[in-house]
């Protein structure tokens, strides 16, 4: 269990979303209970959004018309108070303690505040607020206040308010723009101490439900009364404390969105999930999400000891990850999960490139829903393919509800290897979980598409190789280059891929014939990589090891693209975020070790990491060629990603992917763990600092326990079938509660190929004492 | 001379373009005297523009927040006529005889037309329309009604009138972006028969005066009465007309504008500019609209026999380009001219690539006057090097009034190579003209800056070449790709024109070191050049020839932007324009002959021809490989652009590349002239259909005739010092009053090497009778 204390307002904005409560369904920003003061309210529906029309002073054919973005709607948090005269607010009157706790394995959000008010009361506000994994359509707050010193008259309003003000964005385009008054109220009531306000968006017809209801103890004397109005939903209660007498409120909001059922359908729905939330209870609904929790971090868990902080780092960011995938069922899984309005609630590339890889092994039902929800946006897929003059599928750059929403093509449709990145993630949850009743109904389609969409977007050039030209890989800083080589090489593997697959439910696709799959394998086979011969290395893509390298001397201001234009950085080496180091770990099986070596040596001086995409995967990647104190590095900056807002955007929302490449760098990196070609391989290595590693593994049914010390590793298969696997390339057989310890050899460390000036990520030194740390970091930090 | 009548307002959006009559500083276009109907009223003042915001979905550092569109200012040309009761309107009545000419030699618009009210009253009217070219300021029309059948009552209103309605654009985007009343009245006052109105932009805070006054013949009883306020002026002329009797008016208006100056300042600055026309009167300023033009078409009337409508057409774009160049003045030469709001009237490349070529050897003075053009926004071209993260300057891809007004930066910011035709368009005015003073005072600065931005754009690699990558050259269907041929060549002659120039006037820019002059030498020694020794082809850019060819047999629609994305367009073997073609005409020098013919006949089945600034290049190219038929067909495809009106949007404004790529095609085509190191060379070769060809060229002050006849070619010098050249590689010198005539010598014809499906031009076939052809083509035609 992971818990501590912040004091004051400084960091409201990033404490917000880092205290956020999500169950991938629902998602409430970690506002205040009294609603201000705020940076950023927040209260999401996963898929609930608002269309609005993407400006272009030059269009063009095939640019997207109207964009997707998340709405902030029904904010049901809200308790205000008033103390005699006075409305209790941090910013008036006295605070004379104040903690938040983000409890991970019960799965609440705690608060305890002291306060006294410019007249002289002080009372204590206890709130636990809660975002159900069980019961999905459900918020549970319980709030409490207690007055000291005498008596005093208490009046508490619990809330439900849409259309809050939420400020403007800035000029950053990173930064979601900004809806005003998305929502139009189309029905509401008030009766008892039940309320509920449904609401519909303008342009993308949506409709939302938000419903109150509310249980009290406190003195015998408590006056109830409610009203409601378009935009405001209200349950008064008011009393009269005495010293040591509380008021306790238990609130459940219940939520529901939909794009087609009546007003009358949505309130009833509401009305049911509330209705089975008392039914369990308050403290029924705590057991439950503490078994859920439970169930969770039995695979998910790592244990890092030796360095606290990391410790604590890994665990917020697989809670996090849980929240953000846990219940989305059919919905998307976005780059901020439910925790922000940044990059306006889209999904990426990232969800199935750094999110799902976590997922499949820690809690593999939620990259089953996130890849059910690719499949269901085939259809937009397809019709974005058809349009582009392209066949298959061609899935959004970026999106909520599957058409495409980049408005600038050279760093958005043109980024096909998202498509690969899909249909990849698909193959590796098929064969980490064996679900073949997946890959048969949703599996196969998206590997299909994809490979169609490959082999209509490449060539066979005049030498007989399998070119795709003109296209953008992870890397930003460069765009619209020919075989860019991690795009390439995932393409192949999305075609072999989706060549066995279907020669595996051949019932599937029927119109695909033998030919058109002979020619996928003929296209993988053939599938073009550059080479470098002379510095032998990779470039990136074709031509790119030619380019002038970037002046970094003469740099000082990063992130580069807010000082810099394109049409400078593109035609430069620099590397905005790992894009051949990317291929290195992701298609590790393409490369020797010692290409691997050449060309993340290569590499290293030329990124910048102006992308939280980054550091992870040079964290693998410096893992596996030598460089474990760099590896440690890298993993510090993607683990404290958010808890230290290195992208000073924390504000916007949590870092799904750098919080899911935590895990990779010490999985992948530190525990060397690969699953190329469905096998599962380890080559583990832990740094000095390190004292051990221990983290678990869903595989094919089975669970499986890696611990790692600096000199030797030990597989334990805790539940399942015995798991085959290799050690440094030695096969091992992990058999039910027969632990295997394998030593592990010696590597010569590297010296570090140098990052861009002023771009090293931050070392993490020796092997401190927990006090000491948290002590020095305690006014940076907000959460543990 | 050139006139022909129009019947009808079929083509009344295309004429109002053809029938625009400009001086420079003035465009009228060819809208009705009465005013409706229009298709787009259009008043122009060179560098009259308003600002606006350019919005953009997704931004990115460096794109232009502001673009800047042609204002349509006070309307002048106004006269409403009412005849009894009723309005003079060609949509009703009846229109007995309408008959618009716009002659070529006088320089002004005639019009004739006699209409019968529905009340049966029979009008005729007549009207001569002018921009002087002597008097920069001014505007005369003379005005003229006539009464038949029967005595009427006869009312003549004549305008002024400020935010005329303006038809919303199309979603084409190069069609300019409308703007609804940009002007604000800030001065207005009417006396007797004068009146005038002073307008200021909103935004780009510029204000314009228009004044018009009168002098009227008529009835002895006239009465005159005027009136104005903020957008209209107005004075109005009562008589009544017997049969046979006229009334007659002649109206001068006078223009000005100013960023700076006060209002009573333009006020009286237009007034004076009317003194001054008044005391020329009408008469004067015929005779001197007259002389002006006497003195262009000695330079600029190219005689071709054997083809009329080919005649016609040239003629008619010679007098277009003067229009546009005559007295701009320190304004730009944009590319529709001052004939229509396209392109939101910027000018662009076309300017110093297909226009100025044309002048410096024609009309010298407007070379020059646009050159100093881009002298004067030499502060914007080094603000924006420097927002590039660039040295020297910069120059906009399209602009004003100097700042990059292009909102889609891969072929905006990244077609680099506009400061390289700057550059050279410069080195070859001065070549041509002897103009030392010119190259001191505006030259050297121009070719320096440029020059300073090459070699920081560009890199020595590590083979020692230099390399500049990440740019787009003309062809618009690829983009930032890496040592365009196109652009590295013209780079080249920058940097050696620039050091050469510099050499001579080491006064300039005395900042720049030896040292530098030296490094230019050795950027533009190292130039990269691309070559595909499979094919044996200059591939456009760094592996073009690698990529895919367009699947032309599965394209129907063009133009490609209009159907297909960026991202298709990009990473396929698709031109929209000649490039690497330009190149071989551009930088001939730098080619073989073989060379020429295998890579023109590589890229001719490659090239679409979605723009108009492409078919005379090929022409000109054609012509040197031995493809004479396919030259002539391009030369007509580049004649009749906007006769015939064969990208469909004449209607915006002509395209002034195209009209004066019709001379191009001829002279450098047929003629055979290029002025590579600033050396006069010809190789004449007409094509059977032609009898002769007969061209001017001022060179170094002097005027040299070229006739050209299938078999021979005489070189006259009509006036000035000897001029030396070479005829088919044979030396010649042109001396006064001793034509030298020479052989042409035989060469083979070349087999078509064919164009992309359904885009070949339009074959030109054999030698017709005038009439036959004008007649079959009268429907089609608004003008010869």
């Amino acid at each position: 269990m992971l818990t501590e204390s912040v004091s004051g307002l400084e960091h409201l904005a990033q404490s917000e979303s880092m205290f956020a409560l999500a169950n991938g369904n629902i998602g409430l920003r970690g506002n205040l209970d009294e609603g201000e003061p705020w940076a950023q309210p927040g209260t999401y529906l996963n898929g609930f959004f608002e269309s609005r029309p993407l400006p272009y002073a030059e269009t063009g054919y095939g640019y997207p018309e109207a964009g997707q973005t998340v709405v902030n709607i029904t904010n049901g948090k809200i308790f205000r108070l008033l103390v005699d005269d006075e409305p209790f607010d941090m910013r008036r009157g006295r605070v004379l303690a104040h903690e938040r706790a983000l409890d991970l394995r019960a799965g609440v959000l705690r608060r305890r505040v002291t306060w006294r008010s410019p007249g002289h009361r002080t009372v204590k506000v206890s709130s636990t607020r809660m975002v159900s994994f069980r019961q999905r359509a459900m918020v549970a707050i319980e709030y409490e206040v207690e007055v000291f010193d005498s008596s005093a008259r208490v009046v508490v309003q619990s809330e439900l308010v849409a259309n809050e003000t939420t400020p403007m964005p800035s000029a950053d385009p990173r930064v979601a723009a900004a809806l005003e008054h998305p929502l139009r109220g189309v029905g509401h009531a008030a009766r008892d101490r039940s309320v509920y306000l449904i609401h519909q968006t303008e342009r993308s017809g949506l409709a939302v439900v938000a419903m109150m209801d509310h249980l009290v103890e406190g003195p015998e004397r408590v006056e109830i009364t409610s009203d409601a109005s378009d935009d405001l939903g209200r349950v008064t209660f008011i009393t009269t404390l005495g010293t040591g007498q509380r008021l306790r409120i238990v609130k459940m909001v219940g939520y529901g969105w939909s794009g087609h059922r009546s007003v009358p359908a949505l309130r009833d729905q509401a009305a049911a999930a509330l209705a089975a939330a008392w039914h369990t209870g308050w403290e029924g609904m705590l057991l439950e999400q503490r078994t859920f929790l439970d169930g969770f971090w039995k695979y998910a868990d790592v244990a890092i000891e030796g360095d606290p902080e990391l410790q604590h780092a890994i665990r917020f960011a697989m809670f996090h990850l849980l929240q953000a995938g846990a219940r989305a069922e059919g919905r998307a899984l976005a780059a901020k999960g439910l925790t922000g309005p940044g990059y306006d609630g889209h999904a990426f590339w990232d969800c199935e490139s750094f999110v799902l890889p976590v997922l499949t092994f820690t809690f593999p039902r939620a990259a089953r829903d996130a890849l059910i929800w690719r499949h269901s946006i085939l259809p937009s897929a397809r019709r974005r393919a058809t349009q582009l003059g392209l066949k298959g599928a061609a899935f959004p750059w970026r999106t909520i509800a599957g058409e495409e929403c980049s408005a600038y093509w050279p760093a958005g449709t043109a980024a096909f290897h998202v498509n690969a990145d899909i249909a990849v993630a698909a193959m590796r949850y098929v064969a980490a979980t064996g679900d073949i009743d997946f890959e048969e109904r949703f599996g196969v389609e998206l590997m299909v598409r994809t490979a169609q969409l490959w082999v209509s977007l490449g060539y066979f050039d005049r030498d007989g190789g399998f070119r795709i030209d003109g296209v953008t890989g992870p890397d930003e800083y460069s765009a619209v280059a020919d075989n860019n080589v991690y795009t390439n090489l995932k393409a192949k593997q999305n075609l072999r891929g989706a060549a066995d697959a279907l020669e595996r439910h051949r019932g599937r696709c029927p119109e695909v014939t033998d030919e058109e799959i002979a020619h996928w394998r003929r296209a993988a086979d053939a599938m073009v990589i550059p080479y470098d011969e002379v510095l032998a290395v990779h470039p990136q893509s074709e031509g790119f090891t030619d380019h002038a390298v970037w002046d970094f001397d003469a740099t000082d201001h990063y992130p580069l693209m807010m000082h810099s234009p394109y049409v400078d950085l593109y035609r430069k080496q620099v590397v905005k975020q790992a894009d051949l180091t990317l291929a290195l770990d992701d298609c590790g099986d393409e490369f020797t070790d010692a290409e691997k070596v050449r060309d993340f040596e290569y590499y290293e001086p030329l990124t910048v990491r102006d992308s939280s995409l980054s550091a992870c995967t040079q964290a693998i990647v410096a893992a596996e060629t030598g460089h474990l104190q760099l590896a440690y590095d890298y993993l510090g900056e993607a683990a404290f990603m958010d808890l230290d807002d290195l992208s000073h955007n924390t504000r916007d929302g949590l870092h799904m992917a750098s919080l899911a490449g935590s895990w990779l760098a010490l999985v992948c990196g530190f525990g060397g763990m690969r699953d190329h070609g469905g096998r599962l391989t380890f080559k583990p290595r832990i740094p000095e600092q390190a004292v051990r590693l221990r983290f678990s593994m869903q595989w094919r049914g089975g669970h499986l326990q890696v611990e790692v010390t600096t000199t030797s590793a030990t597989y334990t298969c805790i539940d399942g079938d015995p798991i085959t696997l290799t050690h440094h390339g030695e096969e091992v057989q992990a058999i039910k509660n027969s632990p295997i310890t394998r030593p592990i050899p010696p590597f010569p460390d590297r010296p570090n190929p140098g990052q861009p000036k002023g771009r090293a990520p931050k070392h993490r030194g020796e092997r401190l004492d927990n006090t000491e740390r948290t002590g020095r970091k305690e006014s940076t930090r907000a959460l543990p």
